[in-house]
């Protein structure tokens, strides 16, 4: 089995190091990439990164080539969460521990900053100018996989639900959809991007949609159950606020305690759906572990 | 010559079209596509997909293979004027004569729908399943083009020291810096992906490049121009704001008489990196020639 704690140590620093790398030339606007690393390297999980490549590696391929993906997968999502938290939206004023984007600099920086990291996620996955034939649509493939997941039947939509169900009660299935498109979605293409680049089957590709999408609505289940229960300073953030919101969540739906059953229930579904994959999955099971339980 | 009223008009219809099959599926979120589709089609000029379609032309390929990506930069442009309208940047209340996104709308929305305007657009380039081998390296590096001009060393730091200059005054040089990136580089990844499409050698390249960074400064020019002495009836918009919010400009450095001349040096020297094309280019330089006349 994998040592849980230093594979995601090493695939972090791996990540960051990535990331890092796409800031080295000087820039034309100091303020502007301040904002942009400041909420990209806020001590994130990567989350997403660490799934694209290790489903590279779970298909046979190699993680590097996996890299830019990875990438470009973490900017998307971090452009989502200084957007989302603009005072037109949520108004959050602290995530990870730390002010929003919009508190630590301005609110036309962070609106500035959150769409160049979007729009920088595409630059780094096309930037492959020797991509000649068949790598070439791979990236193709990849680019269009990530772009619908974030857009407007995606990741987007998904916010706008979101919004629009506060002080509603929403039935147990409209929180699903809720949840898989706002976060499910780029979960899922976080896998199968790394599947692609890893040259995955179909059969492969098949497999790890089930998994992503049962360990994506988990990691939603165990967010609601961190909100209500979670220790505020673990998770560098207030907890509760999804109740004084009156924000649909499993726990006001389900209760506290069927929430974790159904949390468990999904993580043993992804679990089965890599009963296939030889140890090369190894990291993808010990990840589904981590996220049932995790304490932040 | 080309008749250039009816080649517009035929040339907006064909990027109108091409635009609303895109949105022709039922959505899950009417109101954000409705945010999407009202600033998408606000009458816009299509500037960036009608020299896109044309340089595809004059370089001897098919407009329509360049279709998709003449709607893609539509798609950013829109974006980047809905966001810049937002209260926390440009504040502005009316575009085209028609109240702006978040006066249509509210805030939240129109921030979604510009970043959803943007996704859209990357996944409008990638959406070539069948692209294979050599197109699909074209697709990629028109994705790489794009992604750059649009992103924080292109347009998004133009609208920053945009920002930034407010209350300044700016040297010719200075300014010509914040137009090159704010207008100019989308203009010109407009021009580079339609030539890419078309099948453009590398001199053809070069020299569409000059003709693009000559039209798309001589177009800020004339905008500057057009707020001293439009017509706010046929612009669809307030004039005199620029000198209000004491912005730098052609006018306010160089004076009207000298702007003017200069806007017409620019067009000279664009169509004169045209010698070199057949007729085909003929749209590109009646193109140029409707920058200098246009009177919104």
């Amino acid at each position: 089995m994998v040592d849980l704690k230093s594979y995601i140590a090493q695939q972090n620093g791996l990540v960051n190091t990535a990331l890092e790398m796409y800031f080295q030339d000087s820039p034309h606007s100091q303020q502007l990439l301040d904002a942009m690393t400041y909420s990209l390297m806020a001590g994130g999980k990567r989350i997403r990164p660490i799934l694209c490549l290790a489903a590279a590696e779970a298909v046979g391929g190699k993680e590097d080539d996996a890299l830019p993906a990875a990438c470009a997968l973490e900017m998307i999502h971090t452009y989502s969460l200084i957007h989302d938290d603009l005072p037109a939206i949520d108004d959050d004023k602290l995530r990870r521990g730390k002010p929003t984007c919009h508190i630590a600099f301005d609110e036309a920086t962070a609106i500035l900053a959150g769409d160049a990291l979007l729009t920088m996620a595409f630059q780094v996955l096309s930037a492959l100018e020797f991509a000649e034939g068949a790598r070439a649509t791979q990236w193709l493939k990849v680019i269009h996989l990530i772009s619908t997941a974030a857009g407007y039947r995606g990741m987007i939509l998904g916010q706008v639900l979101d919004i629009n169900s506060e002080g509603k009660q929403l039935s147990v299935r409209e929180l699903e959809v809720m949840h898989e498109l706002k976060t499910g979605a780029l979960i899922e293409a976080s896998l199968q991007s790394g599947a692609i680049i890893g040259c995955a089957d179909n059969r492969q590709l098949e497999l790890l949609k089930i998994y992503s999408q049962k360990i994506g609505l988990a990691f939603q289940v165990i967010d609601d159950i961190l909100n209500v229960e979670g220790n505020p300073g673990l998770m560098g953030k207030a907890v509760g606020t999804d109740s004084l919101r009156e924000k649909g969540t499993y726990p006001s739906i389900l209760g506290l305690e069927k929430s974790k059953k159904f949390a468990k229930e999904l993580i043993h579904t992804a679990l089965q759906a890599l009963d296939l994959f030889d140890k090369k999955a190894d990291p993808l099971r010990a990840i589904a572990t981590y996220i049932i339980e995790r304490k932040r």
